[in-house]
């Protein structure tokens, strides 16, 4: 049994699979595991996550794995205030009311009919940046909004505090994967690039660009959805998923950190988290990056600006950084950027149905086809397990009921209700269209406060 | 010199270093040139062009080599009335007037904002589907026209007589394809998908997924954007170019022909074009592919709809036909697609300018990359010959002005002038947005008058 895996979906896939009593191979391109998520260690930084770092409540399965390993968690704190959007299935957001309408829309058009001021355009803008790395104009409305929705809505996705951005571990995300491939042991083939699969035999034939072969059942594809095309499939794909694999681009960021000596915006009263709105300013967003038992100051953002930091921060201070680290994921063969793949207008409606749809042998995961966090760590656990128990139940082991599991809620980390506006409980129950235009409408007053706060001198610690 | 080439880029290129005195080797993937054109040849049809086939007047590369192999055209007749955009630099569309703003903007935004009829904007959805079989909302409203622009404008692109779709080749245009491979003789190698090109050492290394090697001072890609993706890179490629191949899907379309025992639509004064612009309908555009001596009867469309044409012809004949032939784009893995990639809203402006930049010694052709007549067989040549030429730049042999190389026009088939029309050549000249907007309203009004005549049961004949 084989996977051409990239990240954490292909081990957590085999990690099931072992424990099912099969025998997994996880085949991975580079010579490291934790695909989009990058743990670097040196002296500098004791450690830094420049990938996929932050988790919260509601992400069940990652917390679970953790826990196994014995990976603790930390707080990051914040405080934001937001809306939840409704009504588009996790599962099938193709069948969402209006769907079709929805997704040939550009968030972009979404944004010029219910944003009312050009403030709450600036932040909708960011809002968008900042999720699903990038920009208004080239994501389908559909799409966003059930990325949205899949994450728990907008106050879950963009929270600190009981959100999506709640905690990082300690010493490191990339420890998960770690952990799973020391588990795995030689199962785990680093620098094994998949370079072709031919299902025409009996068994399925995978060979990496190192022209080892192998030979399996079943091949589990845990890779984002556009790096299907890097592998040669024989017979070819079926024809949707041939030009869906085509259309689904992977998001634009460069992660970086700027160390200081101390921390002195804590002493300032600010808590390290900027939003910054400057048109041209090569940053949206940052976040205090310090260590939790607060050495190793930083601030983490997407691009070298210390020369902004000194202006909002409002200090000399932020112009002399003693250490610097960044990862431009746009350069990276086998992620072909980060943090996750999103769909253009018109993608989603016609091509969505086959993102997961098994082809032959061939199972896919990767976090794009997970229906709850998709894009984010969590959503990698939900796809590997999803997808090794479809294998076994093609080998009669499970009955195709038990392929989607929900996940008990993690005693550590509960997640906690979000207050609810009297206008989201009271709002008519009309459904569909109106009902969301009214919610966002409120959307854009309610975060424009939020901004205002941010850009006055950021939202001071609780 | 190794080609990791797939159609008639790689070939007249090829060609063109042959010539020079050079010794080029060309890689292609199927187990047959021509790539995107396609032509089957069997008892029923003779031969029937399944991919690119339409040529006309400006094309005058495919020209050139279509005489110097023999290979005839015959005329396809028709008549359209439409509108040339201007403004548009067709190597550097990036660098238009108002390019950002165009490029957030999907095509059907751009329509909703000029056409003033649902009648236009239906024929203005039609025009997007034939000419890049994708769809308003799914295309950059900047890319689209400056795509009918590079063509020679709206009248050139659409028109039969004197446009795109003027002619045929006498037996299938891949002909041209099969002539230049003959002239290679075994330097062109079938079945040889490239999956790895490493540079990190003195000569390039091309490895193929059949497990050989080639090595070469020189490599040209000539492949879709796109499937640049089935190839893996050491280096890496830079990041803009990494996320661009991942940002620009090939468009989808089935093409289809029906035959008949008889020419039935002529004798009722039809010319076998329809327009049909019913929701739902599987066709959008169709065209008469009887031979040029009146034989083998057929009509060419998208997909099988034998009751729609008996339909709109208004004939019982339409529902029996003798013969059909269908070849579906979508599925083919080395093609992702037909005829041409297009660009989603954000992508021609942010990654544009890095289509054709050379990659170390990688040099870039696919018709995507050309500057007149992209997306076409003419696009091929001039892409496939101005890669040449870079390199023979890059050797010493030639002054880099000389890489961009006008072509004369054909003797046998010239352009010739359309009629402008009063307001063409009255319009203020306020450049840029203002003067489009003022022509494309009038080309909405233009238009409509055209389909209206299409649907009151089709052009006759001139």
């Amino acid at each position: 049994m084989v996977w051409g895996g990239i990240s954490s979906e292909g081990l957590s896939a085999a990690k099931l699979l072992l424990e099912s009593g099969l025998n997994p191979v996880v085949l991975e391109a580079r010579d490291r595991v934790g695909g989009r998520t990058y743990t670097v260690q040196n002296k500098q930084t004791k450690w830094v996550d420049l990938g996929g770092a932050y988790v919260g409540p509601t992400q069940n399965r990652i917390f679970r794995l953790a826990k196994q390993y014995g990976v603790k968690t930390y707080k990051v704190n914040e405080e934001e205030s937001l809306v939840h959007y409704v009504k588009i299935p996790n599962e099938a957001p193709w069948r969402a009311p209006h769907a079709e309408e929805w997704d040939k829309m550009t968030m972009q058009e979404f944004f010029d009919k219910v944003c009312w001021t050009s403030a709450a355009r600036r932040f909708a803008t960011l809002f968008v940046n900042v999720n699903v790395t990038s920009e208004p104009h080239e994501v389908s409305a559909l799409w966003f909004l059930w990325y949205v929705k899949q994450c728990g809505g907008t106050m879950r996705i963009f929270s600190t505090t009981n959100g999506g951005q709640e905690r990082k571990f300690v010493g490191g995300s990339s420890q998960i994967s770690e952990c799973m491939a020391r588990e795995l042991g030689d199962r785990v083939k680093l620098q094994s690039a998949v370079c072709s699969i031919d299902q025409t035999g009996d068994m399925v034939v995978v060979k990496t660009v190192s022209e080892e072969t192998y030979k399996a059942k079943y091949v589990i594809v845990a890779i984002p959805p556009g790096l299907n095309l890097k592998i040669h499939f024989n017979p070819e794909l079926p024809p949707l998923r041939n030009q869906l694999i085509h259309r689904v681009p992977m998001g634009s960021v460069i992660k970086c950190m700027v160390y200081y000596r101390e921390n002195f915006w804590r002493k300032k009263g600010y808590c390290g988290s900027m939003v910054i709105e400057e048109e041209e300013a090569p940053i949206g967003l940052t976040l205090d990056d310090t260590k939790p038992d607060g050495t190793v100051p930083a601030i983490m953002g997407k691009k070298r600006i210390c020369e902004i930091y000194a202006r909002v921060l409002g200090s000399e201070e932020a112009l002399h950084p003693i250490h610097y680290e960044e990862k431009n994921w746009c350069e990276e063969e086998y992620s072909g950027g980060c943090y996750t793949a999103y769909f253009p207008p018109g993608i989603l409606t016609q091509f969505g149905k086959v993102l997961r749809e098994p082809v032959g042998r061939l199972y896919f995961a990767g976090t794009e086809t997970a229906t709850e966090w998709s894009g984010y760590m969590e959503g990698a656990v939900q796809a590997g397990e999803r997808a090794s128990r479809e294998i076994l139940c093609a080998m009669g082991k499970l009955h195709s009921s038990q392929i989607w599991q929900p996940e008990p809620e993690s005693v550590d980390i509960p997640a906690l209700p979000f207050v609810t506006t009297f206008w989201e409980r009271n709002l008519p129950s009309v459904g569909g269209f109106v009902k969301f235009m009214g919610m966002s409408s409120f959307l854009t007053v309610a975060t424009v406060v939020g901004v205002v706060a941010y850009k006055k001198g950021l939202l001071p610690r609780s």
